[in-house]
């Protein structure tokens, strides 16, 4: 839910407060950028992640201090943006981004033992779905090495920008040409590894996924 | 330079000292998170930015008093990351993405007069090469309601992962198809603004214009 600290006084009528919107953002996105501070430096890390009902799950090395620092429960930031076109204005000043953001506030805490697995075959089958059954899975050794954290949704904001350009009326009638030119993203045609083993095709699930 | 609070602990041999290496992703870059601590708690904010020289430019309102308390030179952490591909390995463990980021710590000072109506043209034409001399350009209302801030590239750190799957020697024989699937991404054509005015043909620059 929003709370004083996620409420939005800039532009808050681009501020939804339907959670079903957070969860469209939230699915939608692959890669989120996460705050830590350290000796009062703030740092932003990115990290591959995936919704999970209400908690979203990201992973890192036992290696990184910063992470390290996250999955012992420091104050975080998990922030979702997706770029989805340039509004071109006939001002300067109006022309923006057709974006969806969203940002959750809390603390993360560490998965362990079936959790933790779960937790990862939950980011594999989100961004990779099928792949779980068929690739090699983490063996002990592997799940020592990396840190499994879930961050609660509780406290967020989403906000979608998905208008056309709002110029003044004195500007609309400038010979200036104004609308969106929209992103679009997909993915190319797969790239074998150089040792791959000759005759491997690549998985007709792929076919199926998309970066968004 | 890279600091010891830059310096990468977690896959070193992903980190590049070479400047230009650090320039080439920024100027590959629209967004980017930039994180601030207000009452110990971070935050994440997405802004477009372009990198001017030795400094990284980017804006915000003076409404929002997250951004107030960026260009008051509040300690802070501006990330760039992009996606290039997902990196599919036999074995869960070694998938991973292609990527490239970077990440600049420090503080920005905030831009008057002359010098913040340059950033702001340095950075439409960055985002928008060719807008700036056709639309309507910014005044002294608009101006006082925007925050232009340069962050100085001086202590940084850039990652490069542009490789295949690493297989453990185990792993290498499983029946399991590896590779990278690359991510792809394009302007899509321009959707005119409803109020545009008849006649208004899409100006020939955006035809050059690219996402990356």
């Amino acid at each position: 839910m929003t709370s004083e600290r996620t409420r939005v006084r800039r532009l808050p009528e681009k501020q939804v407060e339907d959670r079903a919107v957070l969860d469209a953002v939230l699915d939608a996105g692959r890669v989120a950028h996460v705050a830590v501070v350290d000796d009062g430096q703030p740092y932003v890390l990115a990290v591959a992640y995936a919704r999970d009902g209400d908690r979203v799950l990201f992973h890192g090395s036992t290696g990184s201090r910063l992470f390290r620092s996250i999955a012992a429960g420091a104050d975080t930031c998990l922030t979702v943006t997706l770029v989805d076109g340039l509004v071109l204005a006939r001002s300067v000043f109006e022309s923006s981004m057709r974006y969806r953001g969203a940002m959750i506030l809390g603390r993360a805490a560490e998965l362990e033992h079936r959790a933790k697995f779960e937790a990862l075959e939950r980011m594999s089958e989100r961004l990779t779905p099928g792949r779980w059954a068929e690739a090699r899975q983490p063996n002990r050794r592997e799940l020592a090495a990396t840190l499994v954290v879930a961050l609660p949704i509780e406290e967020w904001s989403v906000k979608v920008s998905d208008g056309w350009p709002t110029d003044e009326e004195g500007d609309l009638g400038l010979p200036v040409w104004a609308g969106v030119l929209p992103v679009e993203e997909r993915y190319g045609e797969p790239l074998a590894a150089p040792d791959l083993q000759p005759g491997v095709e690549p998985p007709p699930y792929l076919g199926a996924w998309s970066p968004r």
